[in-house]
């Protein structure tokens, strides 16, 4: 059996693993802190010594002859696939790095290079949740939020490999600043730091919360995921701001499912931590948007592969490119 | 030569016209009210009789041997692209007509089915403003507003052939109500009866404008097209409406454009009629809200076939089918 290195470089972690080229083993799987403030070459020291310490346990695995026919990396973007250079990578520090060839360099095998919310969209097509399903719309929430589409069995990367940028979509041209100098983007309203800034306001104005107290009063430390946990316990202030996270992302879905008709709409990342408080309105809130027959062949699904995807789906974008 | 029919079946005009099938020349280019209140017959009959009359004149053009090897049809959806069936159609108040065929038998050829707006952006695609252009987002703004893709040089369809439904993104989640149930809709803002009403609403509310004596006061008489005269001609008001417009369309298309980074955006529909009066404050939005990568590799540009772009790309869609 031939194995390709996969790895997911995010702005906190970095995690990698062989995964088998049918996609039916995975070996080595481990992660490690990105810790950017070391720099692009501390950081892609990291990668190459997780990527080896995944080919010397295949190694213990095949009798010494593990068959690694490369590597692929999924990483923030922007990013140039062609070149293999990350364009500007503001949560890595990160500008113009040659990552794709650094790494190839390092191990000695070809590298690939691909967006991370692509890949883990892209894993989720080969391994998880959407398995098969075409077209297939993917959308990761967690500090940002991103995304990645998958048609005819192919990632969509658009002209310049930043298609899938879900996460700026307008959802209220007046609404609030995102960082990325617009207002009213999705993902001022529904990532991680924004579910936990909408939670500390409401505090902050008199709202009665167990949130508080949840984290020894100080709502700096208020996470997405202490909204989630708060909900669950029945915190009927946290399970409200649960309820308006699914209103914003389900306008941002519903406009997915308008745009590109799919067979299934995947969410990923920390925000599926909400459950089936979640989903529920969520899915509401497409039927109530979303124009009917688009509606009617759509699932929408939490993604599977909790904290693997980004690795099966560059593995799999190596294979596609390179295999 | 080989000949295609093209026809464009709108809710106010069919247009129909023999495409040759290199693109160069269109022979017997006619229009007819449609007439949608004779029902389905009666409008099928209108097709039949337009199509007849290309193909006339076609063969008063090739010493009476015309070579036409089918007809391409394009028609308000949603519809069926495998059966060939408009399935709900409101502007022509149909339900599931199995229009393709009836086509077919009526012409002795072949024929497909796609929706307008889709045959719009591929005629544009294959001989207009998005010539050769991938991937190619159009989005049409007449009475409605539609939209269509084209990634590797053919239309993206979606799972149920209903992608590209751009007028029902939502813009503004507590916005207008518009006529498909949703609120917020962009087409509750930008589409032409919408820029109408929201004129007549601000002459009610007092606004100084000159938009009403050019309706001789009626101002159920206010159009789009209206609201656009009156802007070239230097009224304050009427431009403040196209730049609102604009305003709300460069949300839309941003959208797009962080969505698909495309190569291309083509306008196209009535709201063309606006000019640079809507296209300059349009581009100046979209470059305001869309991701900086995806802004700087699309280009913004008007629909060149007017009135035609339709009945090519009904030829174009048939062409890349069946021919």
């Amino acid at each position: 059996m031939r194995y390709v290195i996969g790895v997911d470089l995010g702005g906190t972690n970095i995690v990698a693993g062989a995964v088998a080229e049918d996609g039916s083993a995975i070996v080595g799987l481990a992660s490690e802190p990105t810790r950017v403030e070391d720099g692009a070459d501390g950081v892609i020291g990291r990668i190459l010594s997780l990527a080896g310490g995944a080919i010397q346990e295949l190694a213990g695995e095949t009798a010494g002859r593990p068959d690694v026919v490369g590597v692929g990396v999924g990483a923030p973007g922007p990013l140039n696939r062609a070149t293999g250079v990350v364009r500007v990578a503001p949560n890595l520090g990160w500008r113009d790095v040659p990552l794709r060839d650094r790494i190839s360099e390092g191990l000695g095998i070809p590298a690939s290079l691909d967006n991370d919310a692509n890949c883990a969209v892209l894993g989720e097509w080969w391994q998880g949740a959407g398995r098969g399903v075409d077209p297939l719309v993917g959308i990761t929430v967690g500090t940002g939020i991103g995304g990645g589409i998958v048609i005819d069995g192919q990632l969509y990367h658009g002209a310049a490999d930043v298609a899938g940028e879900f996460g700026h979509m307008t959802i209220d041209p007046t609404g609030r600043r995102c960082a990325c100098g617009n207002y009213g983007c999705l993902e001022a309203y529904a990532s991680g730091p924004a579910i936990a800034r909408r939670a500390a306001e409401g505090i902050a104005a008199g709202y009665e919360t167990r949130l508080g107290e949840m984290v020894d009063g100080d709502l700096d430390r208020i996470s997405a995921q202490t909204v989630y946990d708060a909900a669950r316990i029945g915190d009927v202030y946290a399970q409200e701001i649960v309820r308006e996270t699914a209103g914003f992302l389900g306008a941002g879905i519903a406009n997915l499912v308008n745009i590109f008709n799919p067979s299934r709409v995947l969410v990923m990342g920390g925000v599926t931590g909400a459950g089936e408080e979640l989903f529920k309105p969520l899915r509401a809130e497409v039927t109530r948007r979303a124009f009917r027959p688009a509606v009617d062949v759509c699932e929408i699904l939490p993604g599977e592969l909790v904290g693997m995807a980004g690795v099966y789906g560059a593995a799999c974008a190596f294979l596609q490119q390179l295999g």
